[in-house]
């Protein structure tokens, strides 16, 4: 969708990134057969395929997470409503969207049906998120400094009871990790907190292939009750922000709320210093729009669920056994093979009942990075007719056994990095400065009303803190549906005058439209 | 608590098993820092030495399902009570016990508190189990016989309200796995049920060092909604059963009422066959109460977060430099090795806050396979003082280095090996046969008041169908609070006489006070 272009003839995708964005991302899932809607209102199915990738996302992190320290425990789901209210901030970001257990039994009411009864003394919320009711356990378990740090991830199901919902990108149940960690003083917890920044963006890159900008949030964009909330922000291939990870720095307003209370080696009592942090199945929605095209999902090779698919071609029983028969041992030395530590994984496709087209088309849509196609002919030249899922669909070429074995981990890296870099890329095309708000204004102004959803993309802009609170400044960035996505780290730029306020400042700030 | 013991001097869990069982068992937990109790009524916080060995679980099971064929997907946590009411004996089974949401946000009420709002037009169950919503996906996605079998497993989070909860055993929130397949025959769906019974039955073997016994359910002891329920079922220390983990045959309940149908080969509309298994944190309960004593808990090597714990003894700084040298070159040696496919994993206790003893007995409780001592002297002779959980505490020897790091996983399947074979010598010293009611009551009647607990175990008996919808007899067997466990599987009895009608049959049942 970067520019208007002259139709292409066909596509898997109907319709493309330029028709109609939003419609074009739905479809890519249906196609790659990644989630799917569900009887209850926005809590999607994730299907096997889109599972899979989560799976890979669940593995590599929680590696990282183990090598940073952390070890894996599990909380209730439920909160009851007083731990929730404890914070004010806290409850009140998550108020509006919260699914409420009441009843613990159904019985039967009139005409047959059952009615919810057992009603609860104390409704019971489904966790939006976990800080209130593990800050109760770690009351219980600090009393010393020695007790500190505790260093606790979770995976686990969460529910924010959202009123429009986009796969993945904003349901009502979703799936994520919370790390949730509590120290003996504020450098620790600061420090903590950046760590896992830096881990969130090292996945972004290396696993990912999507790259990031590390930033903090602007007072008005902060986590509920946190005192620094630093987040990732991708671009997407229309140019808005997504959200991709988050870590809090949480001071002591946990803390004090929860009472996790300890003795310093100094003899005095404190209160501890917490952070938080998390990623969720959203990623997989970054991993679509980052790297998709017309013709469907293109997975970066590190996360996919499959590195490669070999697909045999025969038309009779025939020459089927023996093209099978080389296909096994062409898998085989494939899985002998490791990549990134794990050992290649391998599908071949052996149902007869599609046409072969229809086969590939599958594993196109399925973003699966390297297709290998193996017929009679193929075989007796010992080769494959082999294409890459980042390149056109046509371009494939004739390999031969040895060097498609022997050069797979470095054509998976050449793909991994291909992705990012044209990521990255499309990012820096669709990023500006800006001096005058007019200007800026008109960045995010769509052009044409049937494609309003084609605008500048990313602009810069200085900003100072007054601007945080003006409401006259927000209603404006609202009308444009812009929010300020982060102020990046490390940006050291000379001072300059703030976009909004004229005023002196050396801040600048990210805008977008986001997710 | 096999017989009346002379009183030990001292124990490290306090009332002993003998003493009394169900305290033990909580103080078990509490002193192997497992889990505890949270603000929400039933539902615990899994500590991460509890979900570490969760984590053992679910990565054992996950690559046993995988090998099967099995792909992992996820499906919402809340049921609409119309999908839930689909099939009537199902939800007979669950109504009483199922946590319901009702309202979608908390809005402000009297005196600055939140109350409940937004009430949801179909009130929402949290699962108790998918059978349901599955059901609806699976219709979906079933068209043709081509598009089964459908193997599908998920890890997940389910809820049942129970009333009187035990840790691990019975809770409100638990953490499981259910596997959901859907077949095109009758065969092929039994078939299915019937490897995943060996499924687990080969874990609780070769991994809990658990012994089972694999049964069918007798029509009283069935799963709501099934056709026929296998089990695995465990003799825990006191002579109780543990339903460990169970596989189902629906039939095709729940495809009629899910309406999950395909076309046939042969053209003809049918409904699929499905089955439905799982296994869930309850296993951890298992583990505890078949191999821990009264020091706390054992773990069989296959499933200890740690395999081997290091603990450097030294006096003053001048001794604690060599001697955690010492132990780095040990745990390096160790980690060099694989035990079971993964890197044997080994903790160094670099902690100098406790003393030695207070260290000692902390993996004691915590219930490490082996513990290892290394002091100055023990460094000077290039040996270590070991010990091996599932002996006496002070049951330790001078292994040299090289013995001590080639041996290693030698002496962890020989720990592995000894649970096993104890716990299957319990089982069969507490396993008799009756053919006489009144001996059969005697058997379980406890002879002690004080001690309610103890009773005779397992009884074998002969069994005919119509004992089972007798209410005389339901009433008997539940005033001595013993059920029916399970009809062994190829138990190839010579025809007998049932118990409790007197009419001939060739199926024996095992019965069991039961968790």
């Amino acid at each position: 969708m970067n520019q208007p272009q002259t139709k292409a003839p066909q596509t898997a995708i109907t319709p493309t990134r330029f028709d109609d964005y939003p419609e074009w991302y739905q479809q890519v899932i249906k196609a790659g057969d990644l989630a799917e809607n569900s009887p209850t209102r926005g809590c999607p199915v994730i299907k096997p395929w889109g599972y899979a990738i989560w799976e890979n996302i669940q593995q590599v992190l929680d590696r990282k997470f183990k090598d940073t320290g952390h070890v894996n425990a599990y909380f209730p789901m439920l909160i009851p409503k007083s731990f929730f209210e404890k914070e004010a901030e806290h409850v009140e970001g998550f108020a509006k969207e919260c699914a409420i257990v009441t009843h613990h039994r159904l019985e039967p009411g009139p005409n047959g049906t059952l009615v919810p009864a057992g009603e609860l003394d104390e409704p019971l919320i489904i966790r939006p998120t976990s800080e209130t009711i593990i800050g109760a356990s770690y009351a219980k378990w600090v009393q010393s400094y020695r007790d500190l740090p505790i260093l606790i991830n979770q995976w686990a199901n969460v529910m924010r009871w959202e009123m429009r919902t986009r796969m993945f990108l904003r349901t009502a149940e979703f799936l994520w990790q919370e790390g949730h960690t509590a120290h003996a003083n504020a450098q620790e917890a600061v420090e903590e907190t950046m760590q896992m920044l830096d881990v969130y963006e090292w996945f972004a890159h290396e696993y990912m292939a999507m790259p990031v900008i590390k930033g903090e949030k602007t007072p008005g964009e902060k986590f509920p009750g946190a005192v620094n909330t630093y987040t990732i922000e991708a671009m997407m291939q229309d140019g808005k922000a997504l959200q991709a990870g988050t870590s809090h720095f949480l001071g002591q307003t946990f803390a004090k709320s929860s009472g996790i209370k300890f003795q310093s080696k100094e003899g005095t009592e404190e209160f501890a210093w917490t952070t938080s942090w998390g990623v969720s199945t959203r990623l997989i929605g970054g991993l679509i729009m980052t790297h998709s095209d017309d013709d469907g999902l293109i997975l970066p090779p590190r996360l996919a669920p499959k590195h490669v698919v070999l697909l045999p071609i025969f038309r009779n029983d025939e020459e089927k056994g023996p093209v099978l028969e080389y296909c096994k041992k062409v898998k085989k030395e494939l899985e002998a093979q490791t990549y990134m530590g794990e050992r290649l994984r391998v599908e071949l496709d052996v149902r007869d009942h599609l046409r072969g087209g229809e086969k590939t088309w599958q594993h196109i849509k399925k973003g699966t990075p390297i297709r290998a196609e193996v017929g009679p002919r193929d075989m007796a030249a010992d080769s494959l007719f082999v294409a890459r899922r980042d390149m056109g669909v046509k371009e494939k070429k004739t390999v031969t056994r040895t060097d498609f074995v022997s050069t797979i981990t470095t054509v998976l890296d050449t793909i991994q990095k291909n992705l990012f870099d044209r990521a990255l890329a499309l990012r820096e095309s669709k990023t500006k400065t800006f001096t005058d708000f007019s200007e800026f204004a008109k960045w995010f102004t769509p052009k044409n009303e049937e494609k309003p959803e084609i605008h500048g993309g990313f602009a810069v802009a200085y900003w100072s803190p007054e601007a945080d609170a003006a409401k006259e400044i927000n209603d404006k960035l609202a009308s444009l549906k812009v929010s300020a996505r982060c102020i990046p780290l490390n940006d050291n730029a000379p001072a300059g005058k703030c976009l909004f306020t004229g005023r002196q400042t050396n801040v600048r700030v990210i805008f977008a439209k986001n997710y």
